[in-house]
């Protein structure tokens, strides 16, 4: 699985949604465990040797270097969701811009885009989507427990975002996750351009 | 001709034109069939097996996976136009987006350009394009019988819009139909770039 | 020279700036001749046998298929200015778009920018180039006519503009070309993003 | 260090950070001497032998062709930082429209993104970084002195703009000065769109 990893996360890179040492990424391992990416890597490069094994307290265990800082967020959406296997997190330009636009909303909501139904669960553009929007805390257990009084709904959109920070994804795969990260991506991009033709 | 189309839906996937598992991409095979990419694969990284054989009524003859959810909408296509040997439904945010502002609108009108002449048929820019736009539906055969429907005019496109959802080129080689989809989508681009300009 | 020219092809198709057939691109050849991008080919992907030899007046001489259609306007140049080695036509969104939304303007002027001095005899952000803009028109010898009209300002900016169309520059070598090209984009991508500001 | 130096310069022509000959580059050496890309190439191909050695004070001591013109802009950086080891000046179209836009400014001042963390000395977004925006001038000299006046608050940044003309960052590695320009790039081009949305 960590080889999937790896190629996703070469494929972020590419497209440009992790800049500087934005973004970090993890998958699930047995034991309470998740295997993430270390902390001030080039996210452009990322190795097998760039992550190390944490629990979900995002306390090191194995590996060099130390944790992202926002290991905590991670660890708790393994906690709460026992089918996900990997949890994205990219940093790209829409997902921030949109998201200090509309600075006092908690949610965006998507309807009648066709690309809703690559989030699992979802069957039609005549649904809505709603994603959770947090505002940004350096206090990671602070999101962390956000996200768990929001768990139900930000389940549901296999997603959520932090206020000029970036998206976070995850799935029952790196597969999935990688697909939900790119819808999520996509719906959010278009919404910002559809805002530009609001009188 | 199917290696043709591999390397065509990879300059897809490289254009980010059809993100997450959105598209879907066929040719014509003989006795009234197709080869059809199939459902819920990462469209970034197709390979012959990832098609199967179906006809044009989008059931499954042949291959691993099912057919995508569209088939019966490429089927008809072939169906009404004997000449199309492929046809590419690409899923990028200029055509979501520009489809979605003109909510009540039936077609895109393109005049002026140079780019209209790449789609056969065309020879000066001072001719007008139209753009067929078909609100979605999950419901396949009801935007085919649309199709059917408007058929004549969608066919001097060699190309229609599902609203929210993307574009259908097609043309009488994998050739002729990518050169078709580049520049549908560098039309959908320009005008949704004009409009932004617009009092 | 012609691996040369290839490999800026190669890099202009990549930055896609000559999607479908758009854009055609010739090096000057001894004895009034030039070497010419075949018509109708995928700009993505040309070899050396996809150019063909013909005279200023666009009349094939030697390879396989036609001439592009715009080869008259390449040969004018290579007749207005014993100098030039090299014309590339490109054939961009913000090039197509810049020249449809001024449609009444002959020329876009750019003033106060640094990548004004990547063109051969700029030397100064204060110094104002002006980039001829003409309309479009399927005869190729009248548009051909009108830069000979307007050699000596067209000249100075190394490039000019058929509305709706794209950009034509051209250089002492292909290295030039490329270099004006490059600078020729970039500054109209600038004002084109600078307009949206405009009250 | 070159090595890193150079697969650097190839990711920002890449991301189209400097095209035609826009941006230069450098690395200090031992003994108040710098590493700098000559005037004049194509920054998308640049070899090590690309590179000559000149002084603080842009004279030219060792290697093929001329060093930048902007070479007293690097050399006053490294003189006021002993620390600096690379500087890399970026030529993009973001950073070039949001400094010509905002024309009498003398910084553009980011708040509220997580993004500013990626610049050293910086640890949340409740922080202001304010980057110093220089008029543009053809005499370098007359930045550099400039540079020096301001020196306290553009060392924080890690970074300067020159209007209308680009992005100088710097570190105290290639890593680090990469990992700025990429932050940098990216907290300017959020500005700039953002800008779009302001009544």
């Amino acid at each position: 699985m960590l080889s999937e990893l790896l190629a996703t996360c070469d494929y972020i890179a590419k497209r440009n949604l992790c800049p500087a040492t934005g973004g970090n990424f993890s998958i699930r391992q047995s034991g309470d465990k998740m295997l993430m990416s270390a902390s001030g890597k080039d996210k452009a490069n990322l190795k097998a040797s760039d992550f190390v094994v944490c629990n979900f307290q995002a306390q090191w265990l194995e590996g060099e270097g130390k944790p992202s800082a926002e290991a905590a967020l991670h660890g708790m959406i393994y906690r709460l969701s026992p089918q996900t296997q990997c949890v994205l997190h990219t940093h790209s330009i829409p997902v921030t811009v949109l998201s200090m636009l509309e600075a006092h909303e908690s949610a965006i909501r998507f309807h009648g885009y066709e690309m809703q139904k690559t989030i699992a669960g979802f069957h039609s553009h005549e649904e809505t989507l709603n994603l959770f929007v947090f505002d940004n805390n350096q206090h990671i257990p602070t999101l962390a427990i956000q996200l768990m009084d929001n768990w139900q709904e930000a389940h549901l959109a296999s997603g959520l975002i932090v206020r000029g920070h970036g998206l976070y994804s995850w799935g029952n795969s790196v597969h999935e996750a990688k697909r939900h990260m790119e819808g999520l991506e996509f719906l959010v991009e278009c919404e910002l351009t559809r805002k530009r033709y609001q009188k």
